[in-house]
């Protein structure tokens, strides 16, 4: 996602200290305190301007959210949209997911949120694609066991690569789907994207996984 | 794939006696002898018209193919192609592949081929379907350890429902593509509806996998 430069925008959002954790390396193996619960900890990697994750702390007041993402101007408007709504079960962050394990403790989180990842078209980008078996190496000690990542695109280039990389990193898979919204699952919350894309006649590719 | 009667089509194949072999069931375990040298086997489930084998046959005089169909009329054509070709590697059969081990010896085969093979669109049919897990365990036990099976189409809802087969089978998968045509793979082996259907835009899926 390209996105327009906006001044103080890191300023505006160290004001939103009820959602907006400056600093998650404090929190680290720490997170059940901040939500100030034992509820499962479900975070979102790339959650953009945070239409997914809001809805779904709405939808599961039982589950504790972490949004995450790397762009200050999103990440502020994911922040003004969770004090809009007074969410006391989400808290939004930024950070390098390269470094993910400075943040998390080991298998703290419960379920991990890969949303319409940037696709990354170019081949020597491929590594930073969100599901690119290094990232899964490093998803793997923060999830707990058992735990599962829940990934959907539009991308068929994306999904194609990412099927192949929970191959090779020998995962498990299930509800493996090329057209989501064909199947008129009732529970899928749709992110910014997936509203846009698929109104346009794009299917939703979809996919869960799990390590051995 | 519909096919129109051919009164005699039955008799016309018990004639081509050096393709077509009437009782599989009597080489069980000894198709090796068949062939008459030690070179792998590759079958093909649903072979049609035989264009695939028949091509694969050629390009690889080391390998012994066997194409297997249950309608008469497909399997006599590719019969008298194989004729026209003078293959000496090729041998065809007419089976139900429930049955399949009535005809084929533990770990006798060393890679399958299932390529276009009937989607069966309704639910009640879904155990028709040559991915159904039902098939899987039956291939298991006739594949070699560690063969591999090849499957393409251009069904993405029996693409998507394989993939689940595979995956619920706890199977190994590799070289996952949802456009088999934009890779530009060179060795690809086109079957007669993948040459109509690709040229009609759609896009091919393919995938190898092979059991634990």
């Amino acid at each position: 996602m390209r996105v327009r430069r906006v001044p103080g925008a890191y300023e505006a959002l160290t004001e939103l200290k009820t959602y907006f954790i400056e600093k998650p390396e404090e929190h680290k193996g720490k997170w059940r305190e901040v939500f100030g619960n034992d509820h499962p900890i479900h975070a979102e990697f790339g959650g953009g301007k945070g239409k997914f994750i809001i809805e779904m702390a709405m939808k599961y007041p039982e589950v504790n959210f972490i949004m995450v993402d790397a762009v200050t101007e999103v990440v502020l408007k994911a922040a003004q949209r969770a004090e809009n709504h007074q969410l006391h079960n989400l808290k939004i962050v930024m950070l390098d997911l390269r470094f993910a394990e400075n943040y998390f403790a080991e298998h703290e989180l419960d379920r991990i949120y890969l949303n319409f990842s940037d696709p990354w078209p170019k081949k020597r980008h491929y590594k930073r694609r969100l599901t690119h078996r290094e990232f899964l190496e490093i998803y793997k000690r923060i999830l707990k066991t058992d735990g599962w990542i829940h990934f959907k695109t539009d991308n068929k280039g994306l999904f194609e690569f990412s099927l192949n990389e929970f191959a090779e990193t020998d995962m498990i898979m299930r509800n493996i789907t090329l057209d989501l919204h064909a199947l008129g699952w009732e529970d899928n919350v749709m992110t910014e994207y997936e509203s846009k894309f698929s109104s346009m006649g794009h299917p939703i590719y979809r996919i869960e996984v799990t390590y051995r």
